[in-house]
């Protein structure tokens, strides 16, 4: 479920390739957290550029693992999640996020770990949409909208489930470049050779000082975070939520 | 000294209306504390949209619980102003501001708390001017004030007691929106409208994460808060300005 | 290395005069922070200019100091440093940056603890570069950059050792105002006039609400902080690249 290309330079291209919307259930976030480990002890690796080989980055949350749940397959679903989120946001490799397009809900997850964004221009969107089926998004994932954009407006954006378009992104600095598709890839690269002139040491050791914190609260909080998710997915309202908009896939 | 209006939707409208400019004294402070806590157990009330009967919006607190003061009635006072904020910054109901007129010092910490700011346009102003009588605003209204514009601008627009036009307090973020007069409370209603469009659960519950530290430090810092407070209020200088100021409203 | 300059009024010019670039070693950060403790005491002093004698405001750490070092020397010169920081980030002196040249790395130590900023116009730049040599800027001086910029921004402008020219920094709040040079220092105390219009005790309090968290964590964190720098500074790999730098400096 993910491609990892090599490259004559320093750095991988990792690409998400689940089918058909890259929807993270267990295996695929079981993957990228064995990828990220992988590429970490790769010595010929300082860097992973972060794509999609299907026309969406990641559609988020995969409903098939919350709807008419397994709580044993649930609890690992969601650690294998907040896994995903400590290695990607914790790791020391340059990530450059090469967001090709629409990129909701859990798809930030990915998208708000790298150090720098490209995103497609288009008529998709990106954002925090979860209040919009009664669902609050994780506090850590509130919290990194809120490291990119400031307090206020994050709270504002995931109040009214606001999905913005590339432009209004930029705007508020959840991406940091919009670029035409064909040249959003190429310009990931660029940008990583970018980042790669920079020694890793000081780079690292900057990087892991910024997102301590958020780092620290996440390892401490997991069982609350996880209790909490439990909760809001077991209840009987979000259940039929869920089986409605799955009926509506299968009709697709 | 609060009318409160039913509406055909799911939410009210509390209009501050202490005669002459909605200064908060204990009583007002208690009724709000009151009324706050009845909306939020009616279960017909979703959202509440505030404004003034007045043509301010607050003119900040009541300087006869100042002046000359007894020591118990101030710290009534203070226990209601710090429960003031913990109640309306903390309710989940969605709260709109209506701001139809001036609104410094005090008069921010209810337009703080609301969700969404909708500001009267005129020659009025908006901000924290404490310094300039020789008080520091209390560290949680400066910590609002931290939330909308960031750690930069806010200590400079407190140390300087700068009072911002409508348009400043737009750019700056201290307001959402900037209008006529005429279409602030129509569009305040809108903005509810639209609001009450997501599902209250998850929103509230979003609400919350984004204001727990806030909360839990203002519990815990009450004691510390009223001290410093009334250290501040019953100093000789400041007791002296405060007769001067009332002298000069005395007069008019 | 100082020259102190009384003014008319309240306050007075401190003027960095270390030739030939105001580069800072144990001496003169010791010379900072008696000045500052006398000026404190001084009871007709208010506020103070920082500005400098020579073409650059500063270069930052002397190189000197962390070439072929002995460890009693370099513990004492960080120590100083961090006390500088802590002195004039936490003075409760209005105090008023005239920047009026290049102001790179540990420049910024000095410039990020003023009030308000003042850049002179120019080729010159401001901005943290450590990352090029393979060092992390001190963790609090990453926080002082996070709290001008918010976090994203200072992530990357110290990730990837951004340096600024005066409009760029100007842009991202990093510096409050940019004039040509010889307009920098009559500015300077233009401002600190309209500082000094405040009273200064609900001013100083106002700062130091907004600057405690700071100089708390700073003061817990010293030992960690002092133990980090001495383990990044004596790297062979640093050694040598510092040892490369001194040779190029010694053929000019």
């Amino acid at each position: 479920m993910l491609d990892i290309e090599t490259t004559d330079k320093e750095y991988y291209i990792m690409n998400l390739n689940r089918k058909p919307v890259n929807s993270m259930n267990y295996e695929l976030l079981k993957e990228m957290n064995q990828a990220i480990k992988e590429l970490e002890a790769n010595k010929k690796c300082r860097g992973v550029v972060i794509s999609s080989k299907l026309p969406v980055f990641s559609a988020g949350l995969d409903l098939f693992e919350m709807y008419d749940p397994n709580v044993e397959r649930m609890t690992a679903f969601w650690r294998e999640l907040q896994d995903m989120k400590i290695n990607y946001f914790g790791s020391p490799l340059v990530m450059v996020g090469a967001i090709n397009g629409a990129c909701p809900a859990g798809g930030c997850a990915i998208a708000f770990s790298c150090d720098y964004r490209i995103m497609a221009d288009g008529k998709h969107t990106i954002g925090l949409n979860e209040t919009k089926i009664g669902l609050a998004a994780p506090y850590w994932l509130a919290e990194s909208m809120k490291l990119l954009t400031g307090h206020r407006e994050a709270e504002r954006l995931l109040a009214l489930s606001i999905l913005m378009k590339p432009g209004e992104a930029l705007e508020k600095g959840v991406v940091d470049e919009v670029l035409p598709l064909e040249n959003v890839l190429e310009r990931g690269k660029e940008v990583m050779e970018e980042w790669l002139q920079i020694p890793d040491v000081g780079r690292a050791q900057t990087k892991k000082q910024f997102r301590k914190y958020f780092l620290e609260e996440l390892e401490e909080r997991r069982d609350e975070d996880l209790e909490r998710f439990i909760k809001g997915v077991t209840s009987p309202q979000l259940q039929k939520l869920l089986g409605f908009y799955i009926q509506q896939l299968k009709k697709k």
